[in-house]
């Protein structure tokens, strides 16, 4: 490869710059469409996505021919990025987005008569582009690339910014459509003192098969949340790739970590119940809510009351598994790796957008004139849901910072271990207590690096000098396997509650529209830009949680 | 001190956590307040000020009393943090802001009857808030905290974010008031279709002596400017000493860079004569815009002639510069500076926000129906606008991670550094040609460490080894000294010309209100919501790069 011409910083500076200003110009594009600007109609947008969609394209074909034509050379990989379950999660979603790319076609095909031929080449174009990416990240998300960097730096930060305002315009063909269903049910509860004007950008024409047209526009609405899903994976995937441009890593390959599901029985069986009840809980929502004033309210009673006693059973097992570790004081990891650093600033990024939400509840019940007995749950809820996110993220930072336990036990080095861990205990049953035993980190952490530990005699060690410590604090005493099992269950059932508290607001369940309060505090108005600028990253708190969460116990 | 009882990573994500919820709840309270929300009064809003400023006030007192306490022991300093003049200009602002809280004070006391006695209490509360916290920030800003670490992590980031609310209650102020005039603006000239009401906030009752009310009410809305500088630039410091805490640096200390002036006469009267033309321009504009028709389409005309002339000047300065230093290609220093990081992540993300107004303005153009001539003007504008900042941007990350030049000789070192000079002259010597010398920076970068180089000798040595290639590339040939003239007055220059380009949105000339095109397209209502929220960040841009611009120019 040819040396780059430009310092690191620079480059860095120099494609940042021009990923925001492509970014903010297209979402200043979203939001003239959104706003019905004059002059700006969906087919320019839709021109603007596609140009972006095919420059990435032309990008990733030129990458990928050129690596395929390099394949001889040996390169450097970030061992910690594209984990195999997130590419299959990436995969996973990418097809959903190609059938509902489908469904767009189909669609189009109905009105063809009124809409614009791009209203038919984006969806193409986005099949071809989703194909070719999923192919991408498989193949090169682990790349750190290190010659002719400054192209290849462009072209990440051009893919990373693509597929967000992909994402972008996923969120908010979706915010639109809840938007209009909630003020459908104003309409309906008869609530005509606000001026509700339904936001349509239907086409002005009829569809020639209309009732597989309605089948289909409904339909996409239920594909929608999975296709945001992956344009924000495929957009963190891409990120950790710019990141790791001209990086020089250490040649330290973490072990394969693999998937085993013995001993967590308690865990899922608790939260397949928790999976469960929460569809049930759905369902009976949106069939009741805008029916009448007494059904709204009790779908929403119903709700509130459900997703306290979630939170609290979440809550207490984050509590529980943060405990644990607490006892347990290991130094953690602390290296320099990209793609955990990206996975922790989401994770309270996101948190940060439902705190927003919940606080505007408490807000609004504090100073709400009137408060019907149902809008009383809401301040619990709200109170539980952001303790609970607080919690859950401390859990899932110590968890990812910790070293992998539970290594396969290899009894060609376990000997020499056993050597070691003689010498360690020797010398802190020299010093005499385990306060000094613990203040020596150093030791214990190039002991844990080892490939192949004897892990049950490292536990004995270890129970030996803090059986009397923690006992002392009133925290039931875990052997070490045990303790492992306790946290593989809690991470088990919070990876459950996490997908199941994905679903109600994806698909339509959101009490923040539905309870009324907050719109009669704030306004209707403001309170709708807040929940439509929030709920994407409420949304997509759940989701990414429960991917830290999984790649958490593939370690553990 | 005591051994923190959490580990790091894990301190950090619990404090960051509290103090995003404090922040988000806080933000809350200021929508409630902006959108007249029931039952949210302006008293609510500054109590919830006030308790978290006592908040800070405790804190800081515990802080400064146990560093006195155990003034003895030697503490760790982070020599990149809190630099003397950013210090000096914290300082500047401040005395401003305590006498913005005597205008408020003033203004109490002349509407006491109907105010409540919070309104009397917030601006004492936040002068001797104000006063503590320079206090604070003069003797503690460089401080790298080691002991007690969970305490004075939630303290610092508690102090970090109630500035940020500060910061945004000032915001919101003066943007509310930007926007009342803007539509009485548009009242005076007719535009009688929009329903433009007031957005009034002022007291129900008369001041007793009325004119010096009126007086206090127009001077507190030139000096709040400065208040949202001070406010911004205390969390910054405050954040830097976050992010410091448990850190272990390097005895390596920066050599003290002072000021010096000589040689910088053409940037400097250059940039004098900006500054003394932008004070003309913006007194015609807020003279003449708005009185007739006419009258503010002169003054437009007049703004964007200016400042596309001025853009122009200021985005060829930027682009000498950096061609500059891409000609004298050194290695960058890289190392880990959180000062420096946060710097650049600010440059960045505050040029978004002005980047969000100009694609504005060209998406206006670009869809608008109707186009005045004088409208024309805004296209160049907001294209140089655009590329202005990303010039400049990448010229201060160039230059902030170059090694200081220009040390000051010292007989003693200079000898031996001679010696070490004619070694790696005669190295290169031996290799025959520029293109290895250049390949060999660890040499050159251990050269360049060593404290009080022989500057000349260096670069007679870059001369001979650069001649021929600089002058292949078409480029002009700079010796040494030449060049660093150039780049400071470059520097200078930059600087008086972002002191300029604040002054005109900080005191109310804002052609993104004014020339009506952008209204027209987005609609009123959405484009009024884009600008509050991405002027703030377009104004403190300016002052940031002023900052930076200053910092380079004392390393230079």
């Amino acid at each position: 490869g040819a040396r780059s011409s430009v310092p690191q910083k620079l480059a860095e500076a120099l494609s940042s710059q021009y990923g925001l200003n492509v970014f903010v110009a297209g979402l200043l594009f979203l939001l003239a469409w959104a706003v019905h600007a004059a002059g700006v109609g969906k087919r320019d947008l839709l021109c603007l996505l596609t140009a972006l969609m095919l420059l990435q394209l032309l990008w990733m074909l030129w990458y990928v021919g050129r690596s395929y034509a390099q394949r001889r050379l040996i390169r450097p990989k970030d061992a910690h990025a594209g984990a195999r379950w997130l590419r299959g999660s990436v995969t996973l979603f990418a097809v959903i987005t190609i059938i509902l790319g489908c469904f767009k076609v189909g669609y189009f095909i109905g009105f063809s008569e009124c809409l614009s031929a791009t209203e038919g080449v984006f969806p193409v174009t986005h099949a071809v582009h989703t194909l070719l990416q999923v192919y991408f990240l498989w193949g090169h998300a682990k790349d750190i690339i290190q010659s002719f960097k400054t192209l290849e730096r462009f072209g990440v930060i051009h893919s990373v910014f693509t597929n967000l305002l992909l994402w972008a315009n996923s969120v908010l063909n979706e915010s639109k459509h809840q938007l209009n269903e909630h003020k459908e049910r104003l309409i309906t509860l008869g609530f005509g003192n606000v001026t509700i004007e339904l936001d349509d950008h239907s086409p002005p024409c009829n569809c020639s098969p209309e009732h597989l047209c309605a089948a289909l526009a409904q339909g996409m609405y239920y594909l929608y949340p999975f296709t945001i899903e992956y344009q924000i994976l495929a957009s963190t995937m891409l990120f950790v790739l710019w990141k790791n441009i001209g990086r020089s890593v250490d040649g330290a390959r973490p072990r394969h970590a693999g998937l085993r599901l013995h001993g967590v029985l308690a865990g899922s069986a608790l939260g397949l119940v928790a999976l469960a009840a929460t569809l049930g809980v759905v369902a009976v929502y949106l069939v009741h809510i805008g029916r009448s004033k007494a059904k709204s309210e009790a779908a929403l009673a119903m709700f509130y009351l459900y997703a306290i006693a979630l939170l609290l059973l979440m809550g207490a097992a984050g509590l529980l598994g943060v405990r644990i570790y607490r006892v347990d004081e290991k130094s953690l990891d602390e290296s320099k790796n990209p793609a955990r650093k990206l996975d922790t600033d989401l994770l309270v990024g996101a948190a940060s957008g439902s705190w927003l939400l919940s606080w505007g509840s408490i807000l609004a019940i504090a100073c709400a004139d009137t408060r019907p007995p149902y809008t009383w749950y809401n301040l619990p809820y709200s109170v539980l849901a952001i303790a609970e996110k607080y919690i859950q993220n401390l859990f899932i930072i110590e968890s990812a910072h910790r070293e992998p336990e539970g290594l396969p036990e290899d009894v060609c080095t376990l000997r020499v271990v056993t050597v070691y861990n003689r010498a360690a205990s020797m010398a802190s049953l020299h010093f005499g207590d385990a306060g000094v035993a613990r203040d020596t980190p150093a030791v214990k952490g190039s002991l844990g690096r080892q490939p192949g530990l004897g892990k049950e005699e490292q536990e004995e060690e270890e129970r030996r000098g803090k059986g009397a410590w923690s006992s002392a604090l009133g925290v039931p005493f875990f052997p070490g396997s045990a303790k492992r099992r306790v946290l593989r269950n809690i991470t088990v059932f919070l990876f459950l509650c996490n997908i199941s508290l994905w679903i109600p607001p994806a698909f339509g369940c959101r009490p923040e529209y539905d309870n009324g309060l907050e719109e009669v505090v704030f306004g209707f108005e403001p309170w709708i830009i807040v929940v439509n600028l929030a709920m994407p990253f409420s949304i997509f708190y759940r989701m990414h949680a429960a991917a830290s969460l999984f790649e958490v116990y593939c370690k553990m």
